[in-house]
């Protein structure tokens, strides 16, 4: 891994494929904000709070999340491209 | 359940049918917010408050809720229709 | 009652004619945002505040209470028509 | 009187006439958002603070008060037009 | 002095004259938002913070201060056209 | 010096001529909300915070400052044009 | 270094060239916000908080860190076009 996000922030692999056919879970195409699927690849140490303390990430490297459609920034590192958001754009984990 | 929601988010399945006869209830079809109805699916480990604390969730899984009509996102999950939002989106539980 | 409101919701139920003839308040039927009577039906446990304790509530089942016209979202329940609202929304207690 | 007023909510009678000739203050009727006076009627018990604390009002019944013309709304109570607005709207007390 | 100003609320008396020739400053009198000068005539208790306390006021009676042009709102009292305005807006102090 | 700063504000005289030739430092002529350099001339005695306490400023008089281009308002004082702002409108202290 | 960064600011030197071909990190030339990269040359002493206390900074001088495209302000110093911008805007570290 070649970012290491800063804070509340998380980097998230796009789980293109799975949008359309899916092990149980699709995301519907209409128009709007929609949820989306990826992979954690990295998170930051959490957000610093107010009195100093940090409050730790509810998501770890290998989960898989549910984010909205245009949550985050896109960058690519070595031909993948990948998302920075914030944990709070983090709706759910899909879990096995 | 497929999904653990983050934090103070709700995963909810909306009651269409309910809309319409219902046991006691009717939701009205005029334009504008509405309020909705639905059965709560799973919870979040509640909101991490400022100083570090999770405020414990006021719902259940089980609960019907009653929610404004365009609150939350959609997704789906091995067929189902089902709704992420956050507590604060929930108007009341329905009881019995 | 069939809903309970969560936090500082409250239900509330129209006194529409008190709005035309009224044991002495009549509310004037100019245009704008205009404030509103109801007789509170139930009542949430109060709002969570930031360190986790709770607010109690400032009304109370029975109370005849004053609001703003578009306070609120509108729900039947057995064919009452029903407001939800938060108390903030409430302006102050009738009193007898 | 027949309103309790909520919190820092403040019940306040305009002195409409005073805004004419007055003892002393004219209120200028020129376009915009234009300070009026008025005689408090009833107050609430005060804001309640974030950590559950109430705190008191600065004006009390009887206060002639200077406030934003278009600060609160109107109910009327026995033929009386009333304005209900917050502490907050009150710019200053007058002063005999 | 005819008004109690609340809280943080500071009563300007406009020191228009100088505002032309001046004692040393002079008011630029192109477009926008233009600081203006006055004296100070009467000042609130200060304001209240969210844990009750209060913070006193860093302007006092007969102060010449800097505000924005069209800071606060215009009272007339006994002829005098004077402004009701925040310590917020004041600027600075001018000193002799 | 003529004005005393109320709390976080601070009086800056603006250096017109370093902007174009500088001793080091230029500033762009582009559009857009540019930096712009000064001379701290007076500054308040800090922020006051909401539990009482004053944060000292972090520049001091003499100190060669850079800020955005429309930051603070202009004042003329015995002929020069100075500008009061908020020492959070300072992005940073030239040093030499 | 000639300029000393107030508070949480951070001063940046973009890295042009990498970002067309680049040692594995290729940010998208598309429309909209896109995340860029640089060096940091200076560092803030970090934000104050509301409690007076200081929360240190998460990046260092020589940190390549990965930023949105329109962050910061531009300054030329000696030749140099850097970005000032809040440790805020910055998304991540860029690790060897």
């Amino acid at each position: 891994m070649k970012i290491r996000p800063l804070h509340d922030r998380v980097i998230v692999k796009r789980l293109e494929a799975e949008r359309k056919t899916a092990s149980g879970i699709v995301i519907p195409d209409s128009a709007g904000e929609k949820p989306d699927q990826g992979e954690v690849l990295a998170v930051g140490n959490g957000k610093i709070l107010d009195d100093g303390k940090v409050r730790p990430m509810a998501v770890k490297v290998g989960d898989k999340v549910l984010f909205g459609k245009y949550a985050g920034q896109t960058v690519k590192v070595e031909g993948d491209e990948l998302l920075v958001m914030r944990e709070e754009d983090i709706m759910g984990v899909v879990e096995a």
